[in-house]
């Protein structure tokens, strides 16, 4: 549909489809399309300015209690439908961000509806344990499903928090405690550690480093914030651990003729990393743990080769520091995979995956090795909420059965095609379009352009995300079909010509 | 009931409870007594041995998958009725510590079973948005609601987050912020401040600090485990800020009779408060933030007096760093009043008051001055949880049309003294009876002892808490009234004869 726009390219972008597969994959895929969102919009629908006048009115409102001047749209959850979500003007968008990447089925998915219509998980929901102590009598078999399902290949252990950020947290944490044990030989605690880990001291309180990557994002609590170094507004104010930041490869786009630079780029950045592990060892503050997100997300959607992430596991193995990969944005199936580092075919399980989002709750998977000797090392109240866990279970039983994450890839494939077509016509305005699944993004000119790429679409009705200084990203449901993409590509399209003609 | 056990003092206890106020007061209190939870059983009823066989098998199960040696019951909640627990081998146990103080209204509260049984609720519940982008068009209601229903006096600022820990690390945040936007003037960030920050440096990330006290309790994300002081196993191998820990008052009791001691206690603690103001600051590291519970609870449940708690604000003030309260624990009600601070009768509002447990999800209501100016400098994916924002909004609507708060003051002063009039018999095995409202404990003479009564307890039904090393503590719901109290009180005295004769 959006190609009518594109007249003398049309036909190449939609056959392109199939240069990525076989006849009979895309068949595969399209068989398993979900079926039509009962009661969703054909498409978007604006009635008002954007803001409206109610909108308006309740940023006003809401800033008179905190500072909510990020606040970009007031949802009527009520009317939202699927892939589409309503204002309080009565504006009906096309949702290809889904919340910063949280809502894997949609708005108001009428089996999620039901799921609380059940006496034993209605009680469930009602009666929040605190998980470390007084689990439900259900919970290890809830936990043992959940694993079944979902755990990474080589992972055995599984943990359950709040949120990404206390993910990300406990990931290190898990890390540090790991590093002393090996350096120990045993977790017996000397008389000396037990006193100065009450006074903030070592040997009690280690100095000891998290690496993690320039432009990396992974949380906003000061453990994780000294780990995240996207954006200055984020830390700026805060005091940080002294850790270790290396290049993340930068590569030149397309891959496919820029594949010397690239890997070169990969090298460069690992050897960067092999110089740092040694200087933070000889200052006396090893680093215990590297923390790599598959694809950079809030750094502005940065890819890296499997080579690279397969080459950085073995640097971390051979000084003793947990590769932890934080799959917070990327995890729960918007690459195509359920996990993006299924993609780099690594040597040996990482140690630790962290993850949330789109599983509604924070948590990590880790390898036996990870797992603390004695209890309340990572303990906190609730450890998670059997609550978001039952719609966890569903998700995912949705997700198999409905087979989403083909249906990820292949309207992933098309919608990065079609991109790719429309960049080859706007070079250099954008260009860089990449991505796995839908999990897709690209890079603007400037950031003033990158912005109002972004207000035009959502005057047209589709609201996308920014990311980092340069980047529009796309994270759509794991429902977003062929159709939806087609709404998106025509209005991108029809934006891209209007700012450039 | 109990006091039946105790003959010679019978009378005593039960007149007791009048000396706390005219008899028009304990009337009202009286008028004012939940009504019988239905279906709540009578009594606790034990079948097994404890842990029973199916709990056995649960526990290793789980400890397959994760660390869960601290898992103390798995419970059945759709079996639990108020007061009460029951556990996967159909043991029912009254419960007085209410997983870790967090169920304000008991199990399966008919009530609370209808909530979601609206489909606004449900569909705000099933949505769950990216509250700081995407808020429901209903947010600055709900959250206006909150204020207007439980603000603090003098604090309008309201922000909610997942968790305690969360909680407070965003109220660091929002000292430190505030204390540079202080030093600087403004909050017109230098290229320097941008560009440092992202490498974790100076002055972009300050050499700033929170200031805790001995024993505190504040959480285990590293910024808040920095300030937390109360055992090793918490904060053994994690790197820690080098932050200031002050004495907290370590009152002798009962307080009548040690006067003079306990007020020069509270003087030795705050004048070294002040010179660690002062060490601080000059070794270049100024305190930002002093973070004090209301009652030390993890610590073991230690208080200090309104005196202390003005002072240390007026010491705080004077160095420009913010004064948070972390009402973690003891915030909702469980002290006879909704913040445990309206007893201090502070000279100003504190800066920052920290909340999450009893009221479902954690946050914190700031004033004027702690909030931030742009955007997005305490910004996170989810920054609370709607579903959970209306399950308090119903907790907040029963407590006060049901008057539990007076209910908790009452129970609770019956409590306290018939617990000071066991201990009398049983001094020094027993000694130190403490509390506000039913946040209540007592200290046992060694740790083998205390662990030892709440073993005993739990045999007999009852389930306690313990805290650091020699503390148990009692966290019972808003609903526990009188004749739950006896059943506690008659196996606590039970207990006490068993290991005493």
């Amino acid at each position: 549909m959006w190609s009518k726009f594109i007249k003398p390219h049309s036909a190449t972008c939609r056959s392109s489809v199939s240069k990525f597969g076989n006849k009979s994959q895309s068949t595969a895929a399209c068989n398993s399309l979900p079926a039509k969102f009962p009661g969703e919009p054909s498409g978007p629908c604006i009635k008002t300015s954007i803001p409206g006048p109610r909108t308006k009115q309740l940023l006003e409102d809401l800033n008179k209690i905190q500072q909510a001047n990020s606040t970009s749209v007031f949802v009527n959850y009520d009317k939202c439908c699927g892939n589409y979500i309503v204002d309080a003007d009565d504006n009906t968008y096309l949702d290809v961000y889904t919340n910063i990447s949280t809502i894997p089925l949609g708005y108001n998915h009428p089996e999620l509806l039901q799921v609380f219509n059940n006496e034993h998980e209605l009680k469930s929901l009602i009666n929040r344990p605190a998980l470390g102590i007084f689990p439900g009598e259900d919970w290890p078999k809830r936990m043992k499903n959940i694993m079944d399902m979902i755990a990474p290949s080589g992972l055995t252990q599984l943990n359950t928090m709040m949120c990404g950020a206390c993910a990300n947290e406990n990931a290190f944490k898990h890390a540090f405690m790991a590093y002393r044990r090996r350096e120990r030989g045993n977790d017996n605690f000397s008389t000396e550690e037990t006193e100065t880990v009450l006074l903030n001291q070592p040997p009690g309180a280690p100095k000891l480093a998290i690496m993690s990557f320039k432009n990396s994002f992974h949380g906003r609590t000061l453990g994780t914030l000294s780990a995240t170094r996207s954006k200055y507004i984020q830390k700026i104010d805060i005091p940080a651990f002294d850790w270790p930041c290396a290049p993340f490869p930068q590569y030149k786009y397309p891959l496919e003729e820029n594949e010397k630079f690239n890997m070169e780029e990969d090298d460069r950045c690992l050897a960067e990393v092999e110089h740092l592990m040694e200087v933070w060892y000889k200052k006396g503050t090893p680093v215990a743990g590297v923390i790599v997100e598959p694809i950079q997300s809030e750094g502005g959607d940065n890819h890296a080769s499997p080579y690279f992430f397969r080459k950085l596991q073995s640097i971390a193995r051979k000084n003793n520091a947990a590769y932890i990969l934080d799959e917070v944005q990327t995890g729960g199936g918007p690459t195509g995979k359920f996990w993006c580092h299924e993609y780099f075919d690594l040597e040996c399980p990482p140690d630790i995956v962290t993850f949330s989002k789109k599983l509604q709750l924070g948590g990590y998977f880790t390898t036996e090795d990870m797992k603390p000797q004695q209890p309340f090392r990572t303990f906190n109240t609730w450890m998670g909420d059997p609550g978001k866990v039952i719609l966890l279970e569903k998700y995912l039983e949705i997700i198999k059965r409905d087979k989403l994450l083909e249906n990820v890839r292949s309207t992933g494939k098309y919608t990065l095609e079609c991109l790719k077509q429309i960049q080859s016509e706007f070079a250099p305005f954008i260009h860089s379009v990449r991505g796995r699944g839908t999990f897709i993004a690209l890079t603007a000119e400037t950031t003033e352009k990158r912005d109002e790429i972004i207000r035009r679409l959502r005057a047209k009705g589709t609201i996308c995300g920014g990311a980092h200084d340069l980047t529009v990203r796309l994270r759509p449901t794991l429902l977003f079909a062929k159709p939806h993409a087609d709404i998106f590509l025509e209005s991108f399209y029809e934006v891209m010509k209007e700012m450039t003609f």
